[in-house]
């Protein structure tokens, strides 16, 4: 029912399903086209010259521009209250994230400004991101819950995320991640509070109302140790939920490697990935979920991406937009910061933040790609072609947005 | 004849006149207002309940956004023709900038594309490109030539450059650096090309047609020795031209040093500055004006921000905007590289977009403060405080930019 004509460049990933180790999968068709049918699916591409002309197609002219899959931002934190600038400006003046998490700072503020809100609330505040974030090319999010850290707070924060995916054009993806940090009322209880996390009145409810398809938890020193870890991710995975894990970002505990051992589907963060994590990752078919926005907005050393790449991990790239260590809502951004500090090409960076993303929230057959019967999750550039977007850095380079076969976002009707 | 009512957080500088070294300076006033005579200056600002209201003034509601001086882009190289993207992804695969240029890559690459390029296509590409700094609250941007290399090349560059200032509102600025590098023709010849640089027919028509304000020079072991800066240098300040200097950036070859010998207004790069060279530059009141954009564009490390401002030296910053080294527009984003990567404040970041960028291009009586008299060059933004605003980084929160006391862009004008 729609067909792009003019396509700069369209570019294709040979292969047939993600995740993707290598780059050479990139294909790209110089003036190309695309049609879309009544479904939103994908139906046939290939050079201007062979497409049908239909007069009852919707025609989109690309006037030019290189046209990529929807971008998928895998990893955020999308649905929170408050702001914490008050911390950005005590790390600039030298406390480190950590510090201010253990002084009480941190994850803890959030949760205050979370419990505070009410579910309208967060949706109202949550909109304008995803607003945003469709401007930037972004057609899947996926949200986690983990500034509730009670059983209301939780919910509250899963069913808005829930609400968000019917009223905006963005797909939304729950995960449940009550293991983000332990709540004050159970410091010194801290048993309970994985009782309760693992509990049918929090977990069982999350299932049952359908509110998350991935548990994930904070594995980190001043977070949870990979015993508890393993306890939360098998009692989700007992009930359906996919494992996921934040992993390697501060310290290096050994969560990599329980990534592997519980079968997670990726293990994010990685910056203090060892060689012992990489292997078991890598036996274990974990994606990689690097996040260079975090690094950046924290002024760490990134993950090492060239050695996990060069050792045969598919790497995916998310925001992790959150309201504390990565308040960077562009995942292009992102992808920018993978391309000038982490030496990720632009082919590398496009294949994490597509196909290899949906493949970490279990949508690789469906999104993330251009290829036949795929659903038609688009974008326009204004730049001809993939390398010239990245080269731009910091330019918001997307003219016009497609999810689902339809037109959810165009720079220039909005100018007109 | 205009009136800004509704601030959240009106940002003033205590300091009489830029340069400004302490970020002690900035003071702020919650629930205020500014006034603008018809002659586009500031006439009075305050608490918003003392705001006398005229019905005969225009008035603009910030509805509790934060307003700032505009910001000054006081380092860029806008008029270019022509991409590099291919230079950024050989740097991605390992390759530095210097071995591109020596390669007869860079700044070479960029002088075949302008030289080709007519006066009016120069002024073609560079509209858009001001018309999205503007949005992004900047209205002042410097641009110099370089990428001409010959007389008429040259000339035309800075042509451009003018007629630019007409056709836009953004306040262009014009500096003569055609000391960027030596063009291929006088490879074996550099001695006859710095006499041209200096010679009546280049440099004196440049002067006499009023297209720069500034001489400008690459003093780097690939480009200009400090014999040969000093000689430009000094013959351009002979005819008026304020010296000021790309400096200490890839190698230290002593280039801050002469920037204090010769009294240039500004010094900029400084990534590689030793402490002879601060001492020296602070001895002769030189702004230290550093690029954030360029040091993270390519993967290096950046000025020492920190041991620059503790020295007492005041720093400005700019976005080195040009087609190799710094494909980055936006200076907020170039703000948010300095507050995560180089440890400056919020204050310390608008000071140096604004106040001390406008020093460092001669205008710090005119432009860069809100202060009674001064040129009122506002920005109004869609978060509460200046903090907030470094804090969500990488997101544009400009909302409204008023230049010379007119409204020239409104992002929800645009919206609706």
């Amino acid at each position: 029912m729609l067909v792009i004509r003019n396509i700069g460049e369209l570019v294709l990933f040979d292969a047939d399903a993600a995740p993707m180790v290598n780059s050479a999968a990139l294909r790209r068709i110089n003036d190309a086209y695309v049609t879309v049918d009544e479904h939103g699916r994908i139906v046939t591409f290939g050079p201007d010259a062979d497409c049908v002309a239909l007069d009852w197609f919707e025609v989109v002219d690309a006037e030019g521009g290189c046209v990529v899959p929807g971008l998928v931002d895998f990893h955020t934190h999308t649905v929170f209250a408050g702001t914490r600038e008050h911390e950005f400006v005590m790390r600039i003046e030298g406390r480190s994230y950590a510090e201010i998490a253990e002084a009480g700072g941190g994850i803890k503020t959030t949760v205050k400004s979370v419990r505070a809100a009410s579910e309208d609330e967060l949706v109202n505040l949550a909109l304008p991101r995803l607003h945003r974030m469709l401007g930037y090319g972004v057609t899947t999010v996926e949200i986690k819950s983990g500034y509730g850290l009670s059983v209301e707070d939780e919910l509250k924060m899963l069913r808005a995320a829930k609400r968000l995916n019917d009223l905006q054009p963005i797909e939304v993806v729950g995960t449940y991640l009550a293991a983000h940090t332990v709540p004050a009322e159970y410091t010194d209880n801290r048993e309970a509070y994985l009782d309760l996390v693992c509990s049918d009145e929090l977990m069982g409810r999350v299932v049952n109302e359908g509110l998350a398809e991935f548990c994930d938890i904070f594995t980190e020193r001043t977070a949870f140790t990979i015993d508890e870890s393993r306890r939360v991710l098998l009692a989700g995975k007992e009930q359906g939920l996919i494992p996921r894990l934040h992993a390697d970002q501060i310290t290096q505990i050994g969560a990599s490697k329980l990534a592997a051992e519980v079968g997670a589907m990726s293990a994010d963060h990685l910056e203090t990935i060892d060689d012992a994590g990489i292997d078991a990752m890598k036996s274990a078919n974990v994606i990689a979920g690097l996040l260079p926005g975090c690094s950046w907005y924290l002024g760490v050393e990134q993950a090492p991406a060239r050695k996990i790449i060069d050792a045969g991990l598919p790497v995916a790239l998310a925001t992790d937009f959150n309201p504390g260590s990565s308040v960077v809502e562009s995942l292009p951004l992102c992808m920018n910061i993978a391309c000038t500090q982490m030496k990720m090409t632009p082919a590398e960076c496009l294949i994490g933040a597509t196909a290899n993303a949906a493949a970490a929230i279990n949508r690789g057959q469906r999104l993330g790609a251009i290829r036949e019967g795929m659903q038609a999750d688009l974008v326009i550039l204004d730049v001809p072609n993939l390398e010239r977007w990245m080269y731009e850095a910091g330019r918001n380079c997307v003219r016009t947005v497609i999810k689902n076969g339809r037109v959810a976002f165009d720079r220039d009707a909005r100018n007109s």
